[in-house]
């Protein structure tokens, strides 16, 4: 059997390739892209077969750029998994924790770890476009002054040393990934699942009250909303597209006719997805 | 008469120099930080007398970070105004724009330019913590291959080179900042204005339709939301902050109603600020 050809942004070792393990199993072979919207346009070219896509972090809230790529791209959300993110200080072998000056990391995991930084203010943040990049690249140089922010997956695939482990802030540290396919090759969905989440985009027209009317459409039919985020409209300053996730499966008839409901009272929709819900 | 300090994130010749003008006129000291929770820390500590901060931009979206600090500092907004961002392309007097090979910016801003630099293959991007900052570094280094993205004000304060003009994907490219007081320090309302908006923030519990109930205390007396975003709720994976903005002033009687009703049906609610609304 052919492997399943999975696209994730940030080099190997990055907790992308970690929710590919989660969301695929072993069994998928994972291909790096440094853009988002590189993996994105892998993917509507054929080159990959799914994409494995951060959404959002408990901490650090969306990853808004890929909510545009989720309508720009014709995908569709199959599955969704937690990844728990632990960072870890590492380093060249032989690189002593006290020489150290420089810290390579993305800014997002940079940004987690303010109070080890205030610990150690000798240390500079300096950012990087990746985790796992930034454990590769101090391995690269080898700098006794340089050390990076990643995952213990980095740095074992580099050769790295772990010099502190789990220098996070805060331990409720949660990502959320998509697994995704083009919308023509989207599998049938299965009927395994205990609990199904659906996401959807909307508009609304620029009235007082459209936001809530759409709402009602859920809410009337007690459906519950597990996230809503706006996003601005390209080229309609201020106004904006709603992103929502909630409880239930688009072939649901109680979901059917909210849906139905909210398509009368939104100027555009589109659904992106149901999927089982992540743990 | 002392000029009012005005903090702002980012050196001299930013976006956020011209809201300051926007907003206070050119009587105000603008005073420089690097991150945008130093300018916060300043104002608490009294040592600027406001802050002028960029919440959101049209096509990017909303500056999070400062979402959270309006929370976690004790802020009120006492004024917003829209900036029209252009970008140029600056370099040190005497480069050359054939010879050009990186282009420093903020992300933000890099990312506003895709089709010049789809045009311009051989120059690579590279990430800035500021725009304004960019210029000065280029102007310090004088490399011959090395320009940066920011406004007409920014190369005219360090003596740099405009070479290409608004190479903006967008001209719908506006940032919204806002006004900020120490809450006990915030002025009383004048009530000159046409029109005012509200800002407030809050959760909700975590139940069926509970952002439905929340929003309709808004819209069963047709207060018109401008803007709903949802962030994070630290310590609590997967449920959300809501900062909503609406039109009306929070001492009208309608809105007075309304919030009362919110009170009721959300856990936590704090207004931010009723001000003038922008042009």
């Amino acid at each position: 059997m052919k492997k399943q050809r999975a696209g994730i942004q940030g080099e190997l070792g990055a907790f992308s390739q970690e929710a590919a393990r989660q969301l695929l199993g072993n069994q998928a072979q994972v291909i790096p892209f440094q853009r988002f919207d590189q993996v994105f346009g892998a993917l509507r070219a054929g080159k990959i077969d799914v994409a494995v896509i951060p959404m959002e972090n408990t901490l650090a809230g969306s990853v808004h750029e890929n909510y545009d790529h989720l309508l720009n791209f014709d995908v569709r959300i199959a599955a969704e998994t937690n990844v728990r993110i632990v960072h870890n200080l590492i380093a060249p072998p032989g690189v002593r924790f006290k020489d150290i000056r420089k810290v390579y990391s993305h800014p997002v995991a940079l940004n987690q770890c303010l109070r080890f930084f205030a610990r150690h203010p000798k240390m500079e943040r300096v950012s990087f476009y990746d985790t796992a990049g930034a454990v590769k690249m101090v391995m690269e140089e080898r700098n006794s002054d340089a050390a990076a922010i990643a995952s213990r997956v980095a740095a074992s695939i580099y050769g790295a040393k772990i010099l502190r482990r789990s220098i996070e802030d805060d331990r409720h540290n949660f990502t959320r990934f998509f697994l995704l396919y083009r919308r023509k090759d989207a599998p049938r969905r299965t009927t395994h699942a205990r609990q199904w989440k659906t996401s959807l985009v909307f508009t609304t027209r620029n009235v007082p009250g459209a936001l809530f009317r759409a709402l009602s459409a859920l809410a009337l039919r007690d459906v519950n909303l597990t996230k809503i985020e706006s996003r601005p409209l390209r080229g309609k300053p201020w106004e904006y597209l709603f992103y929502v996730d909630f409880l239930g499966r688009e072939d649901d008839p109680r979901v059917e006719k909210a849906l139905g409901h909210l398509a009368e009272v939104a100027d555009f929709l589109r659904v992106l997805g149901s999927y089982p819900r992540g743990r």
